[in-house]
């Protein structure tokens, strides 16, 4: 749905010169609102003209045959294109990839919701104290709310990264919606085994144009990180608290959204964040992370597609299950507990491990790790050939079991994978 | 299966007079063990005898024809036997009912697996200064591990609190494994709508024969929170801190356990808990409960048991899903942040509304709350028709619903009992 100005406002509109960034005055029932005009948007009907008032709110006005427009001011020119951008040979080149999320979005003024259609430029353009510390490079990889990140758009992901690090980029930072971060930050954590350069995802849960929006101050964490730190790897940078002055460098492997709508909604689960930054762009470093090289990478993109995740509740029915487990090459269970299932279960998954499937066991109570040895329930599913990964987290198992299982030369190879860490996904042994 | 003694190391202990709590010397591999004979659990190999060493731990010595067994002392009865539980009529009477779980069990010095077997009254007799404060019944309802607990022990367990209730019960203390202690306590909050006493749930990290056990603290809380709160409700109780001087109460609808081992793993979701008690007993209320009242009370044990529990994840392939939601009449999805799915997700959605399924939204991310209007995907699924049920838990969820579309007298009427809050397990209006 594709909508933009109505052919009679855009000739009352060319009429009286008023372009994106002038100021106006509107009448509209009795009252005169004085604002700047802003981006018509896609979403926003063809009636509406949006102001950004003085406040910092946005307000979008019906236009009818009756409401008086006045054109107020030219607009100012505050930034340089994108083709103007100068490069400073003496500074870092991070590139900026921009796939969507509420980090990259707009109200749509007319139903309140919030859709991913802001230019990535625009938004490093806003954050000017940028341009004293890196040259920047944008790539607008997709234009999507993280709920809809699938797997080809991990390996579009994963595949554009090591493009832009071969090219010689310093660091990459991916806006990304808040919804499936953590996912995705997994997934490229697999794929990129052998990163050299920082590459951090950071969104935002207030969209750009929201006078408190988190989306600036995370993003200046995020370039602060990628050129102070020296540090390779895949990280997620979002506020640790409802405060500017602190940011947590999570793993990318490591990290969970806990709260659907807090500033400091992602946590590091079963560690601590790898860093931390203060308001000032201070890191401390909580552990030791591995030092940037100078070297091309090659991302391994390969993913099972027919891996299911899985949580057990009482009552669930392994009939009704048998077809999703049976035809699946992977399965991850989030048991409950130590990594247990009710006992119901066991036939149907010593069935499907018999079949070829590769089960994979970690906890709903998401911190702590799975023991399978303590109770007759995990001894018998582990008996069944169940492979139980400890302190993972379920949803990185589960994208690590969809990568192993195409990465991997036999079922062997996968299952050594599995009880292996690879990118800190992990503990070595047991913590708890 | 279970096992005994074998015919040969049976007929050696009586000769020798053995019997459990005598003190035995056993000299077995070059060593010398000397310690209290324990109870011959079921699941022991038959040529095993365990000892119970000074320092508090037990092991378990295989006895073979050239072990030489010597019998030091005979055992000293300590606790009178059920039967000799005298009722004090100026105190409460409290009933204790089993299910199982770690707070019911023991090691299995064989395999170091731990099994539901520990008889409820002799817990009740392991902490003496119970019997100061309460009369105690105590009722052996089953003794599984709780990730057997399934829809059939909840209605049992709930029609065992109301019978106990109405014979006059001045609370009820359900002994019941960790695993899926928050479902049952969401289950009986369902099913006993108008309790008028307090029932507690609880617990332990660590079984009751090990030196470090949580159970004995937990038991005294339980018991100290049904005699002096006076509060009517159904409540889990468990640590709220590593140490034993600090005790969570939490609502039976608005707890989850959120690590698989250590002794505070129960955490209150999206509210605090209703009350604390230190170590020495003393409550601090946190929220304002219902008044104990002498009143008989019905339990409402209907389930529908087609119900189903699914995580949204990146991948998720609608077809493979497909039968499992059509044929369920009630869906319970985690969906991600503020209550979303994949947009490949949403015409299976619809079609199952259309078919007559329920469908109920809550958040992976277990913090916050749904809020289905703000991005286009929770649009699209509330146009659909699916149910957005704020900062309700997902498990409580699953479990509202079976007994919602069981309980209610037409779909609508599930839908609406699915929005308004019962048990407290929902906020009322927005809160994030």
């Amino acid at each position: 749905m594709v909508m933009s100005y109505s052919t009679k406002l855009s000739k009352k509109l060319e009429t009286l010169g008023a372009e994106d960034g002038c100021k106006l005055s509107i009448e509209a029932n009795g009252k005169t609102h004085i604002g700047t005009m802003i981006h018509h948007h896609k979403f926003s009907a063809p009636d509406i003209v949006i102001l950004k008032l003085k406040n910092g709110y946005n307000i979008g006005i019906r236009i009818t045959d009756h409401t008086v427009i006045k054109m107020l001011e030219k607009p100012v020119i505050k930034y340089k294109t994108d083709t103007a951008m100068e490069e400073n040979k003496s500074l870092p080149t991070l590139v900026f990839i921009g796939t969507g999320g509420t980090i990259a979005s707009h109200v749509d003024h007319r139903t309140g919701a919030v859709h991913p259609t802001f230019p990535i430029s625009d938004i490093v353009r806003a954050v000017p104290e940028i341009k004293n510390l890196t040259n920047i490079r944008t790539k607008m990889l997709f234009s999507i709310l993280s709920e809809n990140m699938d797997i080809s758009h991990w390996q579009k992901l994963a595949e554009a990264v090591a493009e832009e690090i071969n090219d010689g980029a310093d660091g990459i930072i991916i806006l990304h919606g808040t919804d499936t971060m953590s996912y995705t930050a997994a997934a490229l954590s697999f794929m990129l085994p052998n990163i050299s350069k920082p590459v951090v995802l950071v969104g935002s849960q207030k969209s750009f144009d929201r006078p408190s929006s988190d989306a600036f101050t995370n993003i200046i964490a995020c370039v602060r990180f990628c050129i102070q730190s020296k540090k390779a790897g895949v990280y997620v940078i979002m506020h640790d608290t409802p405060n500017d002055d602190s940011f947590a460098v999570h793993l990318g492997s490591r990290v969970r959204k806990t709260h659907t709508s807090k500033r400091s909604a992602f946590e590091s689960i079963n560690t601590t964040p790898a860093a931390h930054l203060d308001g000032n762009g201070k890191i401390t470093f909580n552990m030791k992370l591995p030092e940037c090289m100078n070297r091309k990478i090659k991302a391994y993109t390969d993913m099972e597609r027919s891996t299911v995740f899985l949580q057990c509740y009482p009552g669930m029915n392994p009939e009704l299950f048998r077809d999703v487990i049976m035809k699946s090459k992977g399965v991850v269970i989030a048991g409950t507990g130590l990594g247990h299932t009710n006992e119901n279960m066991v036939p149907l998954i010593t069935d499907a491990i018999k079949n070829g499937t590769v089960i994979v066991m970690t906890s709903q109570c998401i911190n702590g790790q799975t023991n399978m040895n303590i109770y007759s329930t995990g001894r018998d599913l582990t008996n069944a050939g169940v492979i139980s990964v400890l302190d993972m987290l379920p949803e990185t198992a589960y994208v690590k079991l969809s990568w192993a299982l195409a990465n991997c030369k036999d079922i062997n190879d996968v299952k050594r994978t599995m009880k292996t860490p690879l990118v800190n996904e992990m503990s070595e042994r047991r913590v708890f």
